[in-house]
């Protein structure tokens, strides 16, 4: 028997009221009186981070995870994990606000048009300028079968269509225009899919060849959506933007954000949530270049198979459950229109293909962007994200594979972690045993102000810091018989001390746990065993590979150095290593300009032979081997072992 | 300035009040108090059937045509030409309902599947029962590919396309099925117009074979609206129901309703009335037959162009306004999603082609049911509907115009005419001047009760009654000089009382006056005369015909000798003229079901040759030639002379 209860929400500013079925979560509660409670394990009460104070009522806890005997006396619950059953009165913190700024100007790249770009020839969008003779007694004809004969005098395009919303406004356009006007059309020359060619839209007048058409690459990341604002004449970028994709309070991870759109309306709120950071970059884009959303007629999406479902309204759950398929890897040609995409509702949106449910188009865009998949030289890929994604081969040969990593790089899942934006610890430095003053760090702080917690970056530097220095042994134990007040006993274990109190933005200590550790030793394992498993399945070693290329905006911030002494990267010479920054939204940009480089996308899609690792004994055995710092076999790390055997106080 | 003016509208039953801008008409304020004033000239304030009365308040009178200055003192204005200035009080006479019931018995010929129907062949919509080998950890192709390969194991369909709605259904589908369904597809195999192959659904399991797979012909005419329930899986008829139109609300004719279409939201309203009357009838013929609208998978649509525009919500001023041009003839194909059809959202809705403004589906689709492309006969086609469409031709040449008849032979213009349905005055007998009771006229009613009007049929027979026996001169004038009461001078002019007041339903007398008279008169010279240029514009004869089909449902009840005698149908041997019905839908009816069918209708299109009367100067000495009864030239009609030498008493 369900009842109506009132809910009394009490937040920092104001007090809200709202009634609910009894049964509802706090969440759906909150939710319904437009309270927003980040949700960053997606609501499987995993995180702990949704606590909220039940201060009366009654209510049912479905879990208590994260919550001390104390907390729960005191009240505290999961709102994503606690029911309501009658009238209640809830305190709910402050809400954690992302930091909004991203750091743009690092993650952008100065990319130039393809040389020879040529729009006449390689895009397959094209704007024809067009005069007709008008309608007469003695030229009846219709004005679509008009408009047709005119385009194709121009064009060689056999079947021409036309949407229903298009039609409508046909004969007042042409007419407004004494049938001077300018046809934006998808040419349908994409590449032997049987695709038409579509009208997209009709322009007064004679537009100049020179003047812009405005498309779009972008890319949706897990954690982060770029837009591409490119003017599709001569290939430049006018714009280029990013922000934090608006899904990740439901979710830091892609497992996560399955699992909340499998709840309720969740599925429309993940599409309606990533559509907004989309259209929010667009309409900043089109500002920036002093243009509209309206005029861009194309866009090139790129993202993971899950950020494209969302983004598409499509069912995801597949993804998640063995044997981990999806509803589609080559999607359909799409309208703006079918998906609330704010460009102009005819324009085309070609999402990119992807592999399989764990390689997606962001990974095939960005092997052609590597150009790997050209060259004779035998190239390992990896897109470092929120998961870590690998390709190994060369103009030959491909093989593909998804480590889930999980975002511990990206600061999730570790105590002060957080992604590289302001306050950031993003390198540090650790004093030696034999130092007057040792085991103390120094570190840098992006935007050099206090600092509030560590990236990625700053992790990897921390533990090859606290390895080499002997603070860490090589299986992950932090070493607390050490001297030193930075090593101590805390809540969770073992933990190293960063920074004090005093020195941070938030006035806690900073540290890192064992527990932290593990989590970052589990993530570089599964990256490296992911890298090994590629090469014994094409009968290679490591050291055969020519290039090591890595992609994803958090990539260019690995210290090579650093990350082959924890044992993320192989001990491969560092000049076979480049970073190619975000090189999903690069090849997006590629595919939206050219369609042979469309083409090169679909046919690599194609020929990528993928390895499923969860079910493969070889991954399994190479990840215990890699669960170690930098691994159990320190012949596969000659440089790190020189180094090590340097430092003193080393076991 | 405008202010808020308060409306009070008095019914036969109630009063109800409601609030608009000053210089709202009074059908508008009506229409938001949720009653609906008919229309039938389009609120062009032409036919002055929505007269109301003002009782008290400010109105301004745009136009007060038909209305006696005894209706203006009396305060009766024209509901669609008046606007309110202040507060008023308006009484609204009792709305005529048109009578709801179709003589559809009537309408409606028993039509059997063609001969030797296989839909395996001729059906361009397939459903193939399919088996898959469920996704593994060493099979991971996705969902979308995975169906694709069952369907192209058993059809050659070279590209599949798929809606994202459809798509968004898929996995589950799928799954919940064990992976096994049928799957309905739009095989895309027409015509060579590039058209893609497309899913429409998936059911559940594998269905049998024989079991049916519902699609529906549809005719949208401009008074009535047929629906014809198919089983595509063996071609039968499974209901077949027809209905007016309810757009006659709001004009009774295509240039009545384009011209309501073209003002406020007319459009919109237009489509969402046509649409009205296809989902009511296309719900009842499925109860008729047991199943589900959402069982529908395609649909064949034929209907003059105006017709079809407003369907589509298509803007349709062109085709009323010199040089009379359609937004489009050949309709791109949809989706029942895309216009509101109650059809399964993702069915195929294929409008048939048209050749001209006035020359549309019905008639390249009464052409292909009337089989005069295939013959080597040389047949003269006309349908008679609200308009007069005429094709004349064989297998190798056809040549088309469209007559603006006007609707009075569907008994709109003419003072007590009314369509043929109950109480219907459907055919005249009137005695000759030598008898003992002469110029007194017997008739035939509809359902044999008390006449309310007459319908075509009856006006035919009436005027050439009144011609034979003298009440009528050849230019169409009443002899007022007879000595009969039944011949009158009337408030419009000489009339002749066919019916008493104390004989009829209304209790007044039912008359055909010399404006009704001249009205008709027109409208069979218009037809006439597009006869004589059509066949003129080949170099033919009216006599050289071979044969003389007459499509349309008013075409059936035609009385042949009567419609010769006024000069409506040529002087030829009775036995070349051939009623067919409704050619409309059947045309449809067999392009939905055969692909070939579908194709010829579209050659037939593309090669008839389309002649503009409005521009022709031979149309016009033909037309004014045709003025008489039955004509000027009464050696063009030597049947009627004799039986005019036989009648005694004849100038």
């Amino acid at each position: 028997m369900t009842q109506t209860c009132q809910v009394t929400l009490q937040t920092e500013n104001s007090t809200l009221t709202t009634e609910i079925e009894s049964g509802a979560l706090v969440t759906e509660a909150a939710a319904q009186a437009g309270i927003d409670i980040n949700q960053p394990c997606g609501g499987q009460g995993r995180c702990g981070r949704c606590v909220v104070q039940v201060i009366n009522g009654d209510i049912n806890r479905r879990s208590s995870m994260r919550l001390t005997p104390e907390d729960i006396s005191a009240g505290y619950v999961l709102a994503c994990q606690t029911t309501i059953e009658s009238d209640v009165l809830v305190k709910l913190p402050k809400q954690t606000k992302l930091e909004r700024k991203l750091a743009t100007d690092k993650t952008v790249i100065a990319t130039p048009p393809p040389p020879d770009y040529d729009s006449k020839i390689s895009q397959t969008t094209q704007r024809f300028t067009l005069t007709m003779t008008p309608p007469s007694m003695d030229d009846q004809t219709d004005d679509w079968s008009r408009l047709q004969t005119a385009i194709r005098a121009q064009a060689n395009i056999s079947s021409l269509s036309i949407s229903l919303d298009v039609l409508k406004e046909l004969g007042e356009s042409l007419r407004a225009n004494e049938w001077r006007v300018s046809a934006v059309v998808d040419t349908g020359d994409w590449y032997d899919d049987g695709r038409a060619a579509r009208l997209i839209k009709l322009l007064p007048g004679h537009v100049d060849a020179d003047a812009p058409l405005w498309g779009a690459a972008i890319d949706i990341g897990t954690t982060t959506v770029s837009v591409w604002l490119v003017n599709l004449i001569n290939g430049e970028i006018a714009a280029q933007l990013s922000e934090y994709n608006a899904q990740i309070g439901r979710g830091e991870d892609v497992i996560s954000r399955i699992i909340f759109s499998s709840k309720g309306n969740g599925q429309e709120e993940m599409q309606r949530l990533v559509l907004s950071s989309i259209n929010e970059l667009i309409s900043a884009a089109c500002s920036q270049a002093d243009t509209d959303p309206d005029k861009i007629v194309k866009v090139a999406i790129s993202g993971n198979p899950t950020m494209i479902h969302l983004l598409l309204g499509l069912p995801s759950q597949s993804i998640r459950l063995s044997p981990f398929v999806t509803a589609v890897n080559k999607i359909p040609p799409l309208r703006a229109r079918e998906i609330g995409l704010n460009i102009n509702p005819e324009g085309t949106v070609d999402c990119l293909p992807g592999v399989a449910s764990y390689v997606g188009a962001d990974i095939t865009a960005g092997v052609l962007a590597s150009q790997m998949e050209k060259s004779d030289l035998i190239s390992l890929f990896i897109d470092v994200g929120t998961n870590g994604e690998i390709v190994l081969g060369n103009q030959e040969w491909l093989v593909t594979c998804a480590c889930s990593a999980g975002p511990a790089f990206e600061g999730a899942g570790v105590s002060d972690g957080m992604r590289a934006t302001s306050g950031a610890i993003e390198e540090i430095w650790i004093t030696g045993s034999n130092t007057d003053n040792p085991f103390e760090p120094s570190y840098r702080v992006i935007e050099n102000i206090k600092p509030k917690g560590i990236c990625g970056s700053g992790l990897i530097s921390l533990i090859a810091e606290m390895f080499l220095n002997g603070v860490l042994d090589k299986a992950g134990n932090i070493n607390l018989t050490l001297d030193t007040p930075r090593v101590r006993k805390g809540k969770h274990g073992a933990e190293y001390v960063v920074a004090w109190a005093h020195e941070t933005d938030h006035g806690n200590d900073i540290v890192i746990t064992n527990v932290d550790i593990d989590n970052l030793k589990r993530a570089k394992a599964a990256i490296y065993a992911g890298f090994l498993v590629l090469a014994e399945s094409v009968g290679l070693t490591l050291e055969m590979v020519d290039q090591f290329l890595i992609g994803g905006s958090f990539g260019q911030y690995i210290n090579i150095e650093k990350a082959i002494q924890i044992g993320l990267l192989p001990d491969l010479d560092w000049d076979k290593f480049q970073y190619l920054g975000n090189t999903s939204i690069k090849g997006a940009y590629y595919a939206l300009l050219d369609r042979n480089q469309r083409q090169e996308i679909e046919e690599t899609a194609g020929r990528m032979t993928y390895i499923e690792l969860s079910s493969d004994n070889t991954f399994y055995e190479a990840f215990m081997s890699a669960m170690f710092f930098p691994h159990t076999d320190m012949e596969k790390f000659p440089s790190v072992s020189q180094v090590v055997s340097k430092h003193a106080g080393q076991p």
